[in-house]
């Protein structure tokens, strides 16, 4: 387990859930035999915490790991503490796995605090940008020409901000980040390095009278809009518009090296993971899951609610919520090979097995 | 409708076409009542434009729309403009959606001449490297020694040029672009953020002298040449050529995160699709389509005109012009499972099946 | 063929011999008609190698090209030597393809070490980093706090290290690359341009009490722990573990644009080609190979010796080594649609079959 704090910047474990952002989410400690409760440098699964760390339960298949472990406490559901019946520190609780990420949350932003702040010396900031109260700019940033910047936004280094882009209050820009002109990004909104946000949508036009074969590059006009809470992992790229803008909407979470083509539009909290392409003009509802590797053919649309499986080529349009799978399985070498090369006749398979049915029920004696 | 234009910079619409780049491309303005033709100040759908917009018809089905379409011309064929028999601005011209790529053009570019020029002085500019007139490079750009950039090429702020490279004229090389020692670029070539050209191929001989599962790396000392009209998508990769280069014909698109192997060619006009994988000295043909997500394998030939359906898996050359495919049909998850079982025993089913039809033929009375 | 090295700089075949880390490897020459033997100017190909060049015979099948071979001298095994039976100059090896890949390494070494040295004024670096000696910081770069750096590594242009990352001796990270905080990196490793090192891995909690469907980010505390003689290629993604770290083995070789998610664990030599995703908590053996457009689920185990081949999806642990594989075999397009429509309706073939054979067997004669 990384410990993440030294011993005097641990706060007491009541003192931690106090600073967390735990609204909305009700619990309450037990086990603990005295004031102050112990100080907490760190968190970590129930097998590898030490008594620096809090722990939880949140897969009741571990339930009996909370026998053994070592943590300062484990935040578990009061079914979880009553079923266990131990006399332990815990952090009772109805959402455990919630809690554990909203502590992970605050070391996350307790290391945050204390980079570097303000605007570098080398950032080039130009003239027009309007940066607000609180932002840091890191070192080689660009921001060009009318950009606006929310306060207390965090700009990583060497991350480019083109010309009239808007990112929002309380953003995360890691390092080497493109953003191009006129791309709106919301509040609190996490981008990872290497995302590239508002490059040219893929749209080009035969231009027969330059060659057989030459193509005329559509300009794209449109931009990108991203709403508020979206995560976008690196090396992700989201593709400007070709004359409207490509649309993310609130929440959503994006995982690194997805390719989201122009005109897309994602509703809110819909997560996707890594390397998922999604083709040009494609509408994806709210409250989606598309897991690693899936591919979205163009101009389709999913309804809200849909879980595709990872792998999965969605050519057509998903109108009913559920999942949706469609992976070749696979199998040792020499076996799949005897079994792709009927893949080929299916179609002649069937015919087959038609005609063996029809000579049969016209040999049937009944 | 983004409005692109500020009134005070908005061209007639004559102008606007005499300006844009329409050599070879026939057209003729009618319905306009009155000289001077109106402002244009951007370019839309049929339905989103207003009348400071010029719009078109290319897909035959929205020929509907026309009619609500309150842009300040529509462009359309002279089929669409008799069977409509409307009396309202038009632009008449042979290919409309030609016609959009070419305006919409213009406005791109009349955006890009607006952005700072000249060599920012931030940037790290090697004295032995030879710079053309009217070259700009953007703040925190590297150019290393010996690098030769054509005249009025445009350099994106961050963007790193390796030792030796050749970039030619009127390129456009958006932000954070690398280019690796050696490489050679065309003129008029568009990077967007992110692409690597000219990265080490994927080489590594066994090593066994060294230790069980060793691997020595093959240096790839070919580099990377691409042709002129060019361009290549975000966070696209281009490896060098282990001894040999990798070739990239004139006029090739290459959508974003493609990934293009080394000693990898592709011919004249070939275009790719976002996600695409080509391995290593695969060879492609000109006039080529690769849909989304497809991969092809490595030493393997595809003659000029294929096209490959999203998402398909190419294993072994292609001979014939035509269309390919190869996606396992997706379908909601209870039923997948049921059916992708029996792809496991394909081979089985055959055998069956063939055992059915000799017992039938043996028994037959005829 | 690339010429490598001017005539003046070029080596003799012996001195290039004597220096290229041939370690553990005999070999001897053969068929030279005088000291001191030619020089040598690059390496290449049978076919294309000239007078200044040394090439080699790995692939069996080419050994006639050798009788036409213009190359200073030829790598090339005793047995191939004595079946060729001529009287020409060559280099008897038991591995020519590893004697080429180390001769190789040593231009690009020489290269290497005509790049400028030491730290660029523009870099950015922290009082507190480590910089051992001989280590070069490219221009543009940021070396944050409590960094270090073994000796004699080299970072590119633009590079970015995060807070208390570790980067070991002899390494090369390339322009643009990207490492996060906290991040170990062994002894020789090569880092290519756009690979994001230690990024959040993909992890969120439902947080129903802040709206339906919305989420929670699991900040992820843990880090990349990557051992020595590790290749990533440009825009490969590792993401940091959320509770423990991402762990890569000794001598792993990673392509192009491969995911390696949160908490994944990669053995001792394997290599992994282009476009590889691997989800979350998967662990992988040693000397495994995965083939390009791979994907592996998470929370599965691969043993060692396992061999992927492209685009075959791991859906399951594989405890048995051996080659596995599972693409759709592609076809005419026409041709796989009446195929694949089928595919939707194996389960039911497969009834309609077995109904046959009880039919059949119910009549049965015999």
């Amino acid at each position: 387990v990384p410990v993440l704090l030294s011993a005097d910047q641990a706060p007491t474990l009541s003192s931690l859930l106090d600073q967390a952002n735990t609204v909305g989410l009700e619990y309450k400690l037990a086990g603990f035999d005295k004031e102050p409760t112990p100080t907490i440098r760190g968190i970590g699964s129930l097998l590898s915490s030490g008594p620096s760390e809090v722990s939880f339960l949140s897969n009741p298949k571990l339930i009996d790991q909370v026998r053994q472990c070592r943590a300062a406490a484990v935040i578990l559901t009061a079914d979880a503490y009553e079923t266990l019946a131990l006399d332990r520190p815990v952090v009772v609780c109805g959402h455990p796995y919630l809690m554990y990420a909203l502590l992970a949350q605050w070391f996350d932003q307790h290391r945050l605090r204390s980079l570097p702040k303000g605007i570098h010396d080398t950032a080039v900031v130009a003239p027009s940008a309007v940066i607000a109260e609180g932002v840091s700019i890191g070192p080689h940033c660009v921001i060009e020409s009318h950009v606006h910047i929310g306060s207390d936004s965090r700009i990583g280094p060497g991350t480019v901000l083109g010309a009239n882009s808007r990112i929002g209050a309380d953003c995360l820009l890691h390092a080497r980040v493109t953003v191009y002109h006129d791309v709106r990004i919301g509040n609190r909104c996490i981008l990872h390095s290497g995302s590239v946000i508002g490059a040219d949508g893929f749209g080009f036009a035969p231009a027969p009278q330059q060659e057989q074969g030459a193509w005329a590059k559509i300009a794209q006009v449109g931009s990108v809009e991203i709403g508020d809470d979206v995560e976008i992992g690196a090396n992700t790229t989201i593709d400007r518009g070709a004359l409207e803008n490509t649309v993310i909407g609130h929440g959503v979470k994006l995982d690194n090296q997805i390719m989201v083509a122009h005109n897309v539009r994602i509703g809110d909290h819909t997560a996707i993971a890594a390397c998922v392409g999604i083709a040009g003009s494609t509408s994806i509802g709210r409250r989606c899951t598309i897991a690693g590797a899936a591919m979205l053919s163009g101009h389709i649309h999913l309804a809200d609610d849909v879980h595709i499986s990872g792998g999965t080529a969605i050519t057509s349009s998903i109108d009913e919520p559920g999942r949706y799978t469609g992976v070749y399985p696979f199998a040792e070498h020499k076996q799949w090979q005897r079994n792709a090369a009927v893949v080929g006749q299916l179609a002649q398979l069937r015919r087959r097995t038609r005609a063996l049915e029809k000579h049969e029920n016209s040999d049937d004696p009944v």
